[in-house]
């Protein structure tokens, strides 16, 4: 299939690497969740000014056998005015919704009428257009990454505590936090249930790759050319060739057969050859997940 | 050209009323800017705190004065704590960011491979991709709508002052200000320049209108139907159709004759009948831009 | 009392007039309901795309007949994608929040234990610190002024739909648009409840103000030297006197009466008549509040 | 010293405390400098959709040579949708721009007048009045913190990017990262000048925890009794004198001793031993930043 930088095709790449570019930021914070567990999931119990002082002479064993007692990690100390760890753990849940909305816009663009090289089985009717098929699971993970955003920066905004405990930033963190988890759970259950309905085109991919005139093979053809000429050269001769092209509507290949009769044509315009490492990172990324 | 609700093809409009929705908010700011300088552009000279203490006697006169010098407003007091004013100015120019962004959104769209409903005279090269003509003009204009988001955002949590004049929250305010204004007169210089590049591709907008099979008309065969038949019955018939049509590759129009061949069926699918009052709302648009 | 910037007291001020400071953006915020009613609450009624196409001939007087009946204003055209009346709600719920949350950072300082020049009367109780009284109402307006703040941004994060109509924004604006108007809400309850609290403590103020040294009379000071003497001489004159004070611990007015026998200091250390305007912002504010 | 909670006299803590606090969140992000660098600063080299496909067959040997070549991490593909690793970049920016205005929003509460805990050498002058000392440097924490925090909600809101390159999201992220990287780095050559005229007030300290009363050993006297009493009952007790205490301006420590002569009342009153482990915070903290 076509990948698009600016919307626009730029060269080939394969829905398997599309796809792996939607997981790994996934897995990596799958794989990231021991050592957020270790560096966030902190015991808080160091009195009202986090000085232990109402806790005894034993503050610190306290605080240790509660944090052992409820699977927690103990800092060694009170934490009440950094919210660091709160933050390393918003960061997770907003990399997740994050992550999932990345594979809604995605998804949004790639059923798009007249793009439509991605179906989705079950997609939205409309109440009244009877022949729409809206993207609706994809318009949400977009919003509920929206709203986790918002609450992002809301518990950002509320991480500067003044004094040994700030009223307003406290209560702030706690307005935030629930939406930003409870956003971020539903995202990934909308997008858990997306995963089963995403029905890959295959020929409408292939048709769109080629677009009748092969043009998204022009940086391979002007790389080949490079092998020849000098590389402005041969850049400027594949603009003419584009240009030409667009107004006649002929191949590319065609045109570069024409007036580079000798190069070996064959690579340049077979999709299958210009995918680069495409192929490689969703195989590499299928082991990944598996193990 | 067809109207798009969640990408998805719905019905028809023109290419003047989607130049309208872009319009209207920036003609409203316009028309906007007389209130604008009224209720927000405030002179401000009261002392220290707000209280004109050091300004002697005269201090209200002196106020006004000065005002009417500057060609600003008096509003009759100190407003050093009241940020609203500020704001007002602030979301103006964050009006107009976002108004030009809309187009920049939709002309990103427009411009896809696939769609290339409008084509961009002049668009960015690409340095490698000798095919590409990249909406670079678009993608500024959503990416300094998004900079001047993030500044609306800091001078909002700015507004909120300690006291008669708040060190942190005024600081605040001076990094915020300049950059949102600067980056709305961006968008202003890109956006003005954009709007000579567009090319509306009418023959594209015609066909992806219909599309090879018309199912965009779906709608108004539903409501001519609803004539006839129930409103239900009239729905689940044409939702059949659409299957139909989906499966076979049929035209809409032809299973509608074979199946309702009382039906009158010209206006349902005339795209210049199904429009609505897009034709009426782009002719008030530029009579208004005229006015 | 005395005013402060930078936390620092800076010149007298009243606690009318601080009361005033927190009132006026509120009184404009209610005087301005009328011009939101009409500028803001649109109906929406123009079909699936924003053209009527599906509301017959009749749709424009359909669509103001549906206004009259719903009481709402009708902009003669669909606005599907502009969101501008949705965000100037929006800024009004938001200025809302604001201004209470001013009067809650306000009213957060002025009980700071070593300030206490207002108590509040039934603030919270600690849990364990039985001397407590904690401004707990003042936190929850600065708290759910952030939440609104934050929201406020997501929707301007959603106001720039795709095509005719965006479901990621639509859904967006959905999900932060409740929160908001219903943080202000609460903010308003907390608020009006809290107002009833607020006991300005005279005395504590006027010792403050005094500070034990009258310094905060040095730019009145100033002020009055400055008819005798060149600016730069009298201003340079009165930080010696400052900082003579602040080493010894005298009155600042003993030290000018010392050096500047002939002066007239007596209005120069009356607070009362070193306020500015200050008592006429607060009785123009009762009076605006009573009409 | 009093630590404070919601603004109010909580319990005694220590000045080395306090910095402490500062401090931590520092020292760690000075720590997890090297792990950044490995695991978020990586070479970007395959091509314009993320392939190689131009960069030939020994595609990842060049990328993983370049990387070596610049001291970079090669993360093994292509991340150009991922903007996790920026992303993680910005977040040890705005941890270090959060960690500074908390020290910042602390030195400008306890430099207020009233409170004056702290004297900053060399603070800000007034241009008119001569007897203030402003703390701006910490101001300016507090307000690049707010620009920085605004670039990361930015940054965050261009981590989206549609297809394989987002034109617009990848300008929205140039536009964001250099202000956020430029806000942090002012924000630590201020902090930096600040720590060192920052001049503790012992004696305001002292004579602040005390206030005259007592009171903020409340908690300590509650947590004695409730040695000899029920719990409930010596809160009530606690309570009880407290308000007593507030009525007629006596010290708590006489009003125990009076009922409950039989009590060591001895370190319930000694500040010394009433600060739990903030000596041991404080030293932990200064070995650990000598280590």
């Amino acid at each position: 299939m076509a990948a698009r930088t600016y919307g626009q095709h730029a060269t080939p790449t394969s829905f398997g690497a599309v796809v792996a570019a939607w997981g790994w930021p996934l897995l990596e914070l799958s794989r990231g969740l021991p050592a957020l567990r270790e560096g966030a999931l902190f015991v808080s119990l160091s009195g009202a000014a986090g000085t232990s002082s109402a806790l005894g002479p034993k503050a610190a064993e306290t605080r240790a056998g509660l944090a052992r007692a409820l699977g927690l990690q103990d800092p060694g100390r009170g934490w009440h005015t950094d919210r660091g760890p709160v933050l390393r753990i918003a960061d997770w849940f907003a990399g997740l919704a994050r992550g999932l909305a990345k594979m809604g816009a995605d998804l949004g663009d790639l059923t798009m009428t007249g793009i439509a090289e991605v179906r989705l089985a079950g997609a939205g009717a409309s109440s009244t257009m009877p022949q729409k098929q809206n993207p609706v699971a994809p318009s949400a993970l977009v919003a509920l990454n929206a709203q986790v955003q918002a609450q992002r920066a809301a518990l950002e905004a509320a991480a500067v505590h003044r004094g040994q405990r700030d009223g307003g930033a406290w209560f702030a963190e706690w307005l935030a936090l629930p939406p930003l988890v409870l956003g971020s759970a539903a995202a990934l259950g909308v997008g858990r249930a997306l995963v089963d309905a995403i029905r890959p085109e295959a020929e409408t991919m292939a048709r769109a790759l080629d677009g009748g005139q092969g043009l998204i093979h022009a940086e391979a053809l002007s790389f080949a050319l490079a092998a020849a000429l000098p590389r402005p050269e041969a850049q400027a001769a594949v603009k003419r060739l584009c240009a030409e092209a667009g107004d006649s509507g002929a191949r590319l290949g065609d045109l570069a057969a024409r007036d580079f009769p000798d190069l070996d044509l064959a690579p340049v315009f077979d999709p299958a050859r210009q995918m680069g490492d495409a192929p490689e990172t969703a195989r590499a990324f299928a082991a990944a997940v598996k193990g």
